[in-house]
């Protein structure tokens, strides 16, 4: 197998963890032995646990001597609350190592120098942007920035409503799309949403499965506006935590949830309009059903762009076909 | 080159005929010599001229004899300005003919028996879906409806508005998006707009070559509304001709375009909703930059939908990256 294949396998392996591994990276790593058949694979474990490397070389045991281990982070080089990778790869002997993204982490880093101290070969970059963009978006992110990562979701018709003329929105996307956003949740460490999403639909804002039944994982879920919710919001109900925040400032929900890494952003208008204006949105996922609506409701209101000029500029880094609808994704213009 | 192959080629031919073949069908044709490789291509000439696969054998010439010629459109087998195209293949002695569409005029069809009965063996439906869905759209669904085909091309940003706050759209989208539309309208019988867009933006509505000169060929400029225009106005200059149909009725503007084939309405959101409302449009063009904008200017307002339920559906039959910008065509979701 080569490195490329070995990498989408590593990411495989590191999306199926994503979410759980708090506040750890989630990484996935395949060991392949010497004539670059898969001898074993993993991804991080729940805080505390053994990290991808680890869980890899572990299934591949005797295998991994003189052979490769591919992973999607730059294995660590610190004692936490386990042994750095590093060690471990070096005792079991592979040959090389090959990684997609270096640890922008200070305290991580530096383990590919130590690999090649011990004589190990490194290669660097494999796929790179596929697991900056992907499964690590966040974790980079908060690295880099001190900062949770926020991406704002929005369903929408082709011309940009959200409901119709009557308020009416269910559903505007296909259950293919549907069971995409529950994903994302299922993976976030937060969901906001304003005071108006609660009093116009009075959503759960769970991560349910397709058969409906809860998943796992939830999100913690935020509620921002300054007036209060009723207590039968079933935004408060016990299949979650919830947590209600009395501002209309962005910048205060963002320091409410600095500890988190993945916030998603489920408006609606109003509040998603104010986080744009912020500029504390990091990435925007529109979910544009096939479909036309027209009439007063958009999915955002006001971006703070009074002439083109002065546009808010993205980019698309992904088009997805779900079901009928479409998924694009888009990260600031200025960003890499 | 295997059909498929051969078919990509005569598909475009046929699209660098599009626009110009009034009233018979832009056809691509591709003949192979016995061993495969290309020996004549060619396309329909204008009126009165040869048809694709007269050009094409002629450019084969003895090179054709037990070859096979590979057709957009099912042969003609009907004596127009020009001879029946069946007999120039049999003429010819090709072995083999392949065509991607069925002719449904039936004056013209019955080549593919024709052809059979002269002992050559015939291979219909390759790549149908790409020659039905792009050169010969409008033509096929002249034929088969009697009526022009409409699309409806609007840009916007992602959130759907199609100009900022201050009415200010120059320009929405990148200079790859606008060379689309300027390849659109060159291919075009008619652009069509509201009064509206003409007091707003005062445009000259021409099909316009990168470097701002204008394209060979100009099509009829149509602007729909009660009011009158100025006579300054600039789409009534020289640079095609135009026609000021004063009127509020989509159909009254379809009948006055009744012996047209391809229709570009461009809008604004008065006239698109109009178009829309009245079930009268065939496809929609979207031309979506990766911006925000919000504000009240959307790129359409009333098509005529009061609840969720109620929406105008469509299906995406193709999503095109043009620069920055995406390029989304949706068809209605009953057509096939
Ligand atoms: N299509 C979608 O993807 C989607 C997603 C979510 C919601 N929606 C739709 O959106 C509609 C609700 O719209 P909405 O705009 O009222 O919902 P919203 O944005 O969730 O809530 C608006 C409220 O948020 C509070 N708020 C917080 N920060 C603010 C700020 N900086 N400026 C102004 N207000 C701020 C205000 O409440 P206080 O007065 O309490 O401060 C405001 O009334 C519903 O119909 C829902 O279905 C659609
Ligand atoms: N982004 C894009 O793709 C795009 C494309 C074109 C225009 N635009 C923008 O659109 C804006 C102009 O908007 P608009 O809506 O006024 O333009 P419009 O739709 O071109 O013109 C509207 C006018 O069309 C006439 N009309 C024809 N049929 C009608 C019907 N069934 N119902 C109502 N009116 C009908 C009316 O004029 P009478 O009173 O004369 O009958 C009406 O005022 C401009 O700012 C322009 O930049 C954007």
């Amino acid at each position: 197998m080569n490195y490329d294949d070995a990498m989408r396998s590593a990411i495989a392996q590191a999306d199926g963890v994503k979410g759980t591994t708090y506040p750890n990276p989630p990484v996935g790593a395949v060991i392949l032995d010497r004539d670059g058949h898969i001898a074993g694979v993993g991804a991080t474990q729940p805080a505390g646990g053994p990290h991808a490397e680890v869980v890899a070389l572990r299934r591949a045991g005797e295998r991994a001597l003189g052979g490769t281990a591919v992973v999607t982070l730059e294995p660590c080089n610190h004692h936490g609350r386990t042994p750095p990778c590093v060690d471990a790869l070096v005792a079991a002997g592979v040959a090389t190592v090959v990684y997609a993204v270096a640890d922008p982490n200070p305290i991580a880093a530096g383990g590919a120098k130590r690999l090649t101290n011990a004589g190990i070969s490194v290669e660097v970059g494999v796929l790179a942007e596929d697991v900056a963009g992907g499964a690590l978006r966040e974790w980079l992110h908060r690295q880099r920035t001190g900062r949770p990562h926020v991406t704002w979701k929005f369903a929408s018709s082709v011309d940009g409503r959200s409901a119709a003329a009557d308020g009416s929105s269910q559903w505007i996307t296909s259950e293919a799309a549907r069971a995409d956003v529950h994903r994302l949740r299922a993976v976030a460490d937060a969901i906001v949403v304003g005071t108006g999403t609660v009093f116009a639909d009075d959503p759960t804002l769970t991560a349910r499965l397709p058969d409906g039944s809860l998943a796992d994982r939830q999100p913690l879920r935020v509620v921002v506006g300054e007036r209060d919710i009723s207590q039968d919001a079933r935004v408060l109900n016990d299949d979650s935590r919830t947590m209600v925040i009395r501002t209309r400032d962005p910048h205060e929900v963002i320091r409410a949830l600095s500890d988190r890494t993945a916030v998603l952003l489920e408006g609606g208008p109003t509040l998603a309009g104010a986080f744009l204006r912020a500029g504390v949105v990091d990435r925007i996922l529109a979910y544009v059903a096939p479909i036309l609506l027209g009439g007063p409701i958009a999915a955002v209101d006001d971006v703070g762009v009074a002439s083109i000029v002065a546009a808010q500029r993205w980019r698309y880094d992904g088009i997805l076909r779900l079901g009928p609808d479409l998924r694009m994704s888009l990260v600031p213009a200025s960003s890499a």
